[in-house]
C-alpha cells in the first residue's frame, strides 16, 4: 500500500536473511546510501533477523540512470521498477526518489514464509498518478516536539507520500523560532517552538527520504498567537494573548498598514531561507470580518481603495502577499478562502471546504489540491477517504488540461483534539490509505482489499518507529490504575472514538484539557469489529460466538472497575450496552443456527435496541453493534 | 515496589492535577532540579494530564537537610520522609539520594480516582536494607545501544537500584573505546562499543539518578575479544577471533609475563579515569586453566613461583591486579573463583555459583554481594527470586559483624539469548521484585502482594520509556506476517519462555542466531495465566470458563495461520495441547459446578495428559497447564 500501478507475480521467491545486503550502480547518491541502510535496519527489525550484510553477492541492487537535485521538486521523476527473482532483487529508478519508493515498496513485500522470510518474485512498474502528496500537520493547538515530527515523515515515507504541510502557526500558538522577530516565539508559543536549528534537522531528514516541506503560517486570521509579541500587527485593542479555546476569532491582522507588510516581508524573507521549497503556505482560512468592519483604520482603507467587503480586503492582503512571495522567489498556496480573481500567477489552492470549490479554483485558472474529504482528526472510516478522488465529483467536468491543474491532495491532521501522545493513532493508518488514492491508478478502489491491506501495513509501519498501536494498552492501562484489567481492552476494542465535531458539541474543550480517556485511546475504527463484520458476512458462527460471550460477560467485571475512577465511570452505561449486546448476538445465533424462527416481532425489537445503543455515550460509539445488527438483518 | 521500610496511611487524598508543581527547600543541588522537572514530565504521561506548572502552592515540597557529594558511594544515606496530606506533600531526606528515592516512592502512589487522580494521604519512613543493589548488564553477547542502558537505568531508579554493573567486555565483544589500545575495540568489537563521550553520557546519566557505575572488564578468561587486536595478551597461538559460540573458551591471558601487567596497567589507568566510582570489577571467573597447563613459559613461571594449580596461577594474577586498581585509586571486586587468601585489603566477592560461597567469602574477612539466585536470564519465577535472601541460607551462621559484610547483591541479566529488543522484557517486572528484596525489611516476603505489585509497578514502569511490554504485540505480529491474528497472542498468553540452561541444550545457539520466535517474544511468566491461577483457587467459574472455551477454539484458527509459516510451524504441537487443555478444563469445571462425580480414573487420566504436555516445546512451556492442574487436583 500504496498498490502500484503495474505488478505481474512470477514464480519462486527470494530468500530474506542473516546475509541480506544492497548494493548500487549508477547512484553516486548519499541519499540511496542512507536509505539502503535504514533498509537493513527497518528488515533486521522487521524479521528479527541480524543483518551484518557481509555476504559475498548483493539480495538488492538499486541503479539509478540519472542524477536528481538536491531537494525535490514538484514534478520530479517518482518512477521506479522492481524485479524481484529467486536469485535477486533489482530497483531500477532515473532519479533517487524513485528509488526511495522502491525500496518501500521492497520493504512491504517481505513476509514469512515455510523456510524464514521471503519476497515473492514480482516485476513492478510504478509511478504516481498525482504530484502532490501530502500531510499536514498542526503544531500549534497541540505542540508536537520534533520526535513526533521525524517519525511521521519515517512513515509517510514508507507509503510514498511527498510533501509535508506543516502548519506553524494559528491562535494557539507560533512554533518557530524567528531571529527577526524574536517575540513571535517568545510570547507565542509558552515555550514550546522548534529552533531554526531543529527546523533545518527536519528538512533536511525529510528531503532524505524524497519529502519536500510546505510551511505554512496562517494569516490574516488565526494569528491571535502573534499578537502578545507584536500587538501592532493588528487593529484591535490589546493586551493579547495566546488563544486557548478552539474556533474563528475576531483578531486578525490588519491589511490597511503598510507596516504589517513591512513585517511580513522581514518575516517572510527569513523563513524563505529556512524552508527551500519553492512553496509557501499563506493561510486565508476563516477570516470572519469582524474587527474590520469595526476598525475605523481599515474602514478608512477600505472607502479609499474602493472595496465593498470583507473579501475584497482579503483579496487585496493575498495580493500583496504574493508579491512579497514573489520576491522571496516563492510561489503561493492558500486555503480556499484566498480563491479571488487575479491573486497572481502561479497560485495554489488547496480546497477544505467542499469539492466543488476545488472545481472552481482550477476554473479560475489556478492549480489546487484537495483537502476537504482528507480531514484525519475528523475520525471517518477509512473507507470514506477511500471513495474520495482529487478529480471526482465536480472535477469530472473538467477538460483533460484543467484536470492536469489539480496536483494532487492532502491528509489533514488539525490537533485540537490530539496530543503527541495520541496523534499518531489518528493518522495511521488512515492516511495510508489516503496516500494510495493519490498513488494509484483512479481504478484502485476495491475496499476490501484496501482493508485487508491497510491492516497489514498498520503492523508493518511499526517497524519505523511510529506509535499508533504501543501507545494503545498503556493508555487503557492509565484508565484502570495500573491494574491487570482485560475488561478495559475488551470495551475499548469494542467501540470508536467520535471525531472533532461531535466532542467540540459535546464538552468545552481547550488546549489544556486532558486528553486521556476512553475516547482518546479508543481507535477511530475497530479492527476486532470489523473482523466480526466479515465473519458475520460469511456466518462464521464459531468467531461470532466467542466474541459475544466475551461482551456478554465484560460488563460484570467491568463496573467494579469503575467504582471510584473518574476516567472509567463515563463508561459505565456503554459497557452494559456490550453486554446486551453480546446477549442479543448470542440468541441471534441460535435462532440462525438452529434455523428456527424468531417470535415474531423479536427482530424488529432487538433493532430497535440496537437503535438506541447506537447513540453516542462518553464521546464513543459502539461499534459492536454492526456485526451483531448484520445478523439481525439477515433474519428478517 | 519496593515497599517502604515503614508506612501508616492517613485519611483523604492529595489530589493530582494539572497545577502540580514541585519546589524545593535546602537542596540547592541541580539534580533534584532535574529530577522534579523528570517527575513532572513522569506523572504528566502517567496521568494524561499536562501539568504546566504554572500554579499558586506547590504540591510537593522537597527539602534536603544535608549536601551531598557530586557522585554517589557506597553507604551513602539514602533515607528519605515522605508526608502526604490532602493539601501537599513534602519530601524530607539528609541527601538527594533519598530525595531522589522519595520522588520515585510518590510516582507510584498516583492513582485514578473519583475525580481525577490522586496521592492518598500516607507517611513514609524509608531507609534500605543494603546499600549495593545491583542490575548488570552483558553487553557483550549482544550489543545493547546507549538507548537501552538509558532507559533502563530510569527504570533502576524508578525501583531503587543503585547500581548499574556494566559488563563490558567478554569473549564476544570487547564494547568500549580505549584511546590507549585502540585496537580493542576495532578488532574485538564488530563496530559496537561505546564511544568515551558515550560511556560518560551514561556515567552522568547514573550519578544524576542515585546510580553508581561500576564497570567490569572480566579477564583473565572470557577475554578471546581482547586477542584479535593484541595477540600477545595471551599465551596461545593465533590468530585469534572474537568468540561467536557461547560457553567457557580455553584461550587467557597469558599471567607469566610482565608485559600482560604492563598492558593492565596501562588499560586500567584509562578506563578508572573514565569510570568515577571506587570499585572496579575484574571478573575472574570460569578460566579452565587449559591453556595455562599446555603454555610452556606459564608452566615454567608456576614452576618458578611454586605454584601448584590454576588456583594459585590465577591468585598470582588477582594479587598483580589488586596492586594496579590500588595505584590507580580503585578497589577490586571480582566473581566468586578469585576467592583466595590475602586477596588485598578491601576486597569484595561477588557470588555467582552457590550462596555457602558467599559465607565463605565473608568468613575470609572479604565483602560479599550476591548475584547467585538473581540470574535473569534463567527466566525463573518471580517468586523463587523473591525467595533468596542475601543474608539467607548458609549466611544464617554468621556473626552480626560478618552480616555487615554482606553487602546486597546484583540481578544479573547475561545477553547470550537477549538482544537490544527482548532484553527490557527479561529484566522487568522481574528486577523489581529483586530490588524490594534488596530494599525493603527482611520481614517482606508475602509473595501474593508480590505479585499484586509487581504486576502494578510492570505498568507504570511503561512511562520510564522501558520497552518490556510495548514489544511484545510486534514480535507477535512478525510471527504471524503482518496479519491480525489474536489466536498467535492467544497461545504466547498461554506459555512461558525457557531460560538460558534448557534452551542452550535444544540447539547450538551463537551470536548470530535470530531471536525472533515465539520463545523471545513470550514472557518468562504469564500475568494471565496467574489470572487463573487466583480464579482457580476461588473457584471463579466464569473467569476460567472463558478462558478455556478461548482455549478450547483457538488450535482451529492457529493451525491454518502456522502453515508455510516456520516461526508458527513449531508451535502446531503447543497449540494443539493448549486446546486440549481447554477441553479438559472446560469437563472439569462442569464436574465442579454440577457436583457431579468424574468417572473413576478420569482424575488420574487428565493428570497424566498434563504431565506430558508440560514437557517443553520450542522452547516454551505450556503455563496454561497450571489452573487447570489445580482444579483437577480440588476434584481428586
Amino acid at each position: 500500500m500504496p498498490l502500484p500501478a503495474k505488478i505481474d507475480y512470477g514464480s519462486g521467491a527470494l530468500s530474506i536473511g542473516a546475509s541480506f545486503t544492497v548494493t548500487f550502480s549508477g547512484c553516486a547518491d548519499a541519499r540511496i546510501a542512507a536509505a539502503a541502510g535504514r533498509l537493513v535496519t527497518r528488515l533486521s527489525r522487521q524479521t528479527g533477523i541480524p543483518m551484518t550484510g557481509t555476504a559475498g553477492s548483493p539480495t538488492l541492487t538499486i541503479e539509478c540512470t540519472g542524477r536528481s537535485a538536491d531537494y525535490p521538486a514538484l514534478g520530479d521523476d517518482e518512477s521506479y521498477r522492481l524485479d524481484v527473482t529467486p536469485s535477486g532483487a533489482r530497483i531500477t529508478a532515473p532519479a533517487v526518489w524513485g528509488a526511495l519508493h522502491g525500496i518501500e515498496t521492497f520493504t512491504q513485500l517481505v513476509e514469512p514464509a515455510a523456510t524464514g522470510f521471503q519476497v515473492p518474485a514480482v516485476h513492478i512498474e510504478d509511478r504516481p498518478r498525482f504530484p502532490w502528496r501530502g500531510l499536514m500537520l498542526d503544531v500549534s493547538r497541540h505542540w508536537m516536539p520534533v520526535p513526533v515530527v521525524l517519525r511521521n515523515l519515517d512513515t509517510m515515507a514508507a507509503v510514498k507520500l511527498n510533501v509535508f504541510h506543516w502548519h506553524l502557526s494559528d491562535d494557539q500558538g507560533f512554533r518557530v523560532e524567528s531571529k527577526l522577530y524574536p517575540r513571535l516565539q517568545e510570547f507565542g508559543s509558552d515555550g514550546h517552538f522548534y529552533t531554526q536549528s531543529e527546523i533545518r534537522q527536519v528538512v533536511n531528514y525529510a528531503r532524505d527520504r524524497g519529502i519536500r516541506v510546505v510551511p505554512e503560517f496562517d494569516m490574516p486570521g488565526h494569528t491571535l498567537s502573534w499578537f502578545p509579541g507584536y500587538p501592532d500587527l493588528t487593529a484591535g485593542r490589546g493586551p493579547f494573548e495566546i488563544g486557548r479555546h478552539f474556533g474563528v476569532f475576531d483578531p486578525v491582522m490588519d491589511p490597511s498598514r503598510e507596516s504589517t507588510y513591512e513585517f511580513l516581508d522581514g518575516f517572510i524573507g527569513e523563513m524563505a531561507g529556512l524552508f527551500p521549497d519553492a512553496y509557501f503556505h499563506v493561510g486565508g482560512d476563516e477570516v470572519n470580518g469582524k474587527q474590520w468592519a469595526q476598525s475605523p483604520g481599515v474602514q478608512a482603507f477600505a472607502r479609499q481603495h474602493g472595496f465593498a467587503d470583507t473579501k475584497e480586503i482579503q483579496l487585496y492582503f493575498s495580493r500583496r502577499l504574493h508579491e512579497i512571495l514573489a520576491k522571496h522567489g516563492k510561489t503561493m498556496i492558500g486555503w480556499d478562502e484566498i480563491l479571488q480573481p487575479d491573486l497572481g500567477p502561479g497560485t495554489v489552492i488547496e480546497t477544505w471546504r467542499n469539492q466543488a470549490s476545488l472545481a472552481d479554483s482550477i476554473r479560475a485558472g489556478y492549480r489546487g489540491i484537495l483537502s476537504w474529504g482528507y480531514y484525519l482528526d475528523h475520525l471517518s472510516p477509512a473507507k470514506y477517504h477511500y471513495g474520495i478522488d482529487p478529480q471526482g465529483g465536480p472535477a469530472e467536468q473538467l477538460t483533460p488540461e484543467q484536470l492536469s491543474r489539480i496536483l494532487g491532495g492532502e491528509a489533514c491532521m488539525w490537533s485540537e483534539l490530539v496530543d503527541a501522545e495520541t496523534v499518531d493513532s489518528r493518522i495511521w493508518p488512515r492516511a495510508a490509505v489516503i496516500a494510495e488514492r493519490f498513488w494509484s491508478p483512479a481504478s484502485v478502489t476495491d475496499v476490501d482489499s484496501m482493508y485487508q491491506r491497510m491492516q497489514a501495513v498498520s503492523r508493518q509501519l511499526e517497524w519505523t518507529g511510529v506509535q499508533h498501536r504501543a501507545d494503545y494498552q498503556p493508555m487503557l492501562d492509565r484508565l484502570s490504575g495500573d491494574r491487570r484489567a482485560p475488561a478495559v481492552r475488551v470495551l475499548a476494542d469494542a467501540v470508536e472514538a467520535l471525531g472533532l465535531g461531535p466532542r467540540v458539541r459535546a464538552r468545552q474543550y481547550t488546549t489544556d484539557v486532558p486528553l486521556n480517556r476512553m475516547v482518546d485511546a479508543a481507535r477511530p475504527e475497530s479492527e476486532s469489529v470489523r473482523a466480526l463484520e466479515l465473519a458475520a458476512a460469511r456466518l462464521d458462527t464459531a468467531a461470532l460466538r466467542r466474541a459475544f460471550t466475551v461482551w456478554a460477560a465484560n460488563d460484570a467485571v467491568f463496573q467494579p472497575l469503575a467504582e471510584n475512577n473518574a476516567l472509567l465511570a463515563e463508561l459505565r452505561p456503554v459497557s452494559k450496552n456490550l453486554a446486551e449486546l453480546g446477549t442479543i448476538g448470542l440468541k441471534a445465533l441460535d435462532y440462525l443456527s438452529t434455523r428456527r424462527r424468531a417470535p415474531r416481532g423479536w427482530v424488529k425489537v432487538q433493532l430497535d435496541r440496537l437503535e438506541r445503543m447506537s447513540k453516542p455515550e462518553a464521546e464513543v460509539s459502539l461499534a459492536a453493534v454492526r456485526p451483531v445488527k448484520m445478523l439481525l438483518e439477515r433474519m428478517e
